[in-house]
């Protein structure tokens, strides 16, 4: 296919949707990267980019032509924009957007100004907007004239004079509307907006609830900056869970299936390192108690379970938090009301797994008093676990905190320790009956 | 505000968004339900129903006119409708759709025979096709007439004679196009359509690489059965990543923060007794090596940290396959490349962890055999761990199953036997030398 036949090559480039193009991009051999680039247009380029990684994105930019690569810069959508130079240094920024126009520029720096994860890092500018007094036919001409750009898109955005966001028109309103008509008239004043601050998950969760295509974003005076579609609420959703499933099971930072091995090891180390040491902590615990093994050796045998269900109790109760408050706001009430719940989950398991492990214990040791031992201290650690598991993520939910941080380590950690202590505080005071 | 005034309550109704009215719904009084869903319109009440559970939905549907349910079910979504029915038994079915029209019913009847979680059971029938044969006019003329429906559409699905999917025609394309011209010639042919047997994980892939807002779903001949919105398609992808995370760390199904106490209760209970036994499945195998625990009560110690680590090794694969799975399409050389590179990485973890442990248990406990045993005992499990992590999910997932049920407990109780096994073994061999 690569032997220098351009035209067949473009013949079939132009039948790939972006995405493909990436893949086929990827699958070539690096030899012959370069050629492949050249023979894209400008827009294939930069819907090729798109789909790539980060770092291969920054490797085509400084590979291919500077003045293709400024006029990429310049297609690219702002949000993909700021992805693409949030992992970047000042002066590398610099470097790349130093070709580009004035004005685009401003709106690049201005939107690396806002805070990441909000909506104004995820918003674009290409948007079509019109003013209150335009007439149909007058936003018709100008979506004709914008037509790359509306490809995307399903409404116009209705802007006053003071740039103030004030109302939407579709596509179909326009469509079904008499062309004389002015637009004040026809479009729809009843519209959800966001701030540009708004964190990007409650973004997705708006749009999530309307079933919008896309939200506009205001500023504190309502004056439209742009808007987040509903393809980039896609990715911003499949992140945060990817982001809670990192964090709930401490298993490292980004990595996928691409991830070469010492950047994972690098990744995954910090984690199990800080595992290795919680697990330290229990084994000082569980020396402290040395002499109450030393002579009831059997308590070693119920060690792993009461640890184990103690804290897979604490991360059911966590897994509940974490991912009740993608989609429900939170208020003191309802905090409550769940803390309340998640007792009576933790005394009704309690209660159950207790008299089971009671029932297995007697008859598998021979002891009451072991069973009784054992069952007691996993009535109680389970109701602990099963708060912990609650408590913790709410209140760094209440310090702003994302309670996913919880995760794995804090919440085992603390489970761990609680467990241990009540399991061998329990047998030590009983440990004249146990021998 | 609920004193009987009607007209006010029709006019704050009307300016609310569906979503807005179920969150008002939710927090009156049940007493003033009745009323409430009197005074809604039938848009309003369909509206309504979506955003409320599936028990509240029922209870609505039994509590109001069986006319107005019955119309009711008549608007709604198909994708929605077979959301509600899956739930109920046949019977049940039969007598909430008995008064339907009879084309209605057989629609209905389709869709709940479609396997679950595929394309087919996410599709709904609200769209409107033309024929190639149409002109833009006629095109115009009939999304004039289902206005309500093309709301939240913004193509339309162009089929030939045997009705099958040949184009489509955005409707930007229709407000830019020649009155005359005919669909067939201004329709894109470049099309992506998915298969109503597809997998819904697979759908929100598709949609997800090419930007969509809806895609439309074909049977094997190519003919056109329906479209999957985008809206639809974030429901998905919220729901695949909360069952992935209810697996992973065997949480339970469902359960949020509206859930009952004997509910939650009932459904986190199975995962806990399994991790009793599971539990006690690692209780007897230390009490096989109760001679050697008997001997160094300092093996203990190590005991909960050896099995942690295997254990969150195994999770931190688990985690990176199962979400690369989401994204990514898996291959046979894609797999070794995987296994490949997260067996480097559990060489590279298990080097450096075992050297850190022998040197604190050297001296802490101070012995070098000792240390010697737990650092080789965990450089050994945390490369099994570590495989074990990778393996059980590929295999699974050959297997057509989803890789998530290998969850917690599987990989969890592999580890933990392996690890004590390793672990004790070594030490058993050791023992002359630990004394």
């Amino acid at each position: 296919l690569k032997e220098g036949k351009q035209d067949t090559f473009h013949e079939i480039i132009k039948e790939l949707k972006p995405y493909d193009i990436a893949v086929q991009y990827k699958c070539l051999p690096v030899k012959h990267h370069p050629l492949f680039l050249d023979w894209l247009s400008m827009e294939e380029l930069t819907g090729l980019l798109r789909h790539l990684s980060r770092d291969a994105q920054l490797h085509i930019l400084r590979t291919i032509d500077p003045n293709r690569s400024t006029d990429i810069l310049e297609m690219m959508k702002n949000n993909d924009l700021a992805f693409l130079l949030s992992g970047l240094s000042k002066t590398e920024i610099d470097a790349l957007i130093s070709e580009m126009e004035q004005d685009e520029m401003t709106v690049i720096r201005h939107i690396m100004d806002y805070p990441p994860k909000t909506a104004g890092r995820a918003m674009t500018n290409r948007y079509i907007w019109v003013h209150t007094s335009y007439t149909v036919e007058r936003a018709i001409k100008k979506l004709k004239s914008f037509a790359t750009l509306a490809t995307y898109l399903n409404y116009l955005y209705v802007i006053d004079d003071d740039k103030k966001l004030v109302g939407v028109v579709s596509y179909r309103d326009l469509l079904l509307a008499d062309p004389f008509a002015e637009i004040e008239d026809i479009m729809s004043r009843n519209l959800i907006q966001v701030n540009v601050l708004t964190k990007q998950e409650e973004v997705a969760k708006v749009i999530g609830r309307y079933d919008y295509v896309s939200i506009p974003v205001v500023d504190a005076d309502g004056v439209l900056l742009g808007i987040v579609t509903v393809d980039d609420v896609l990715d911003i959703v499949v992140r945060e869970a990817n982001e809670d499933i990192e964090m709930l099971l401490a298993s490292g930072k980004e990595i996928d299936f691409k991830t070469k091995p010492t950047v994972a090891t690098y990744r995954r180390l910090p984690w199990l390192i800080l595992l290795l040491f919680i697990g330290l902590i229990s084994g000082s615990i569980i020396s402290r108690f040395e002499a109450t093994l030393e002579t009831v050796v059997a308590l070693a045998f119920f060690m792993p379970m009461i640890a184990g269900m103690t804290g897979n109790t604490g991360t059911q109760s966590l897994a509940v938090v974490v991912r009740g408050l993608v989609s429900e706001d939170m208020d003191v009430k309802k905090m409550l009301k769940l803390l309340f719940r998640e007792l009576l989950v933790g005394i009704m398991i309690g209660l159950i797994c207790a008299v089971l492990i009671f029932i297995i214990a007697f008859i598998w040791q021979g002891s009451f008093v072991l069973g009784l031992v054992v069952g007691a201290s996993l009535f109680a650690t389970l109701i602990i676990g099963t708060l912990a598991g609650t408590v913790i993520p709410l209140i760094l939910h209440k310090f702003n905190v994302d309670p996913a941080v919880a995760s794995g380590p804090l919440i085992t950690t603390i489970n761990d320790i609680l467990s241990l202590l009540i399991y061998f505080g329990i047998a030590t005071m009983f440990i004249s009956k146990l021998m």
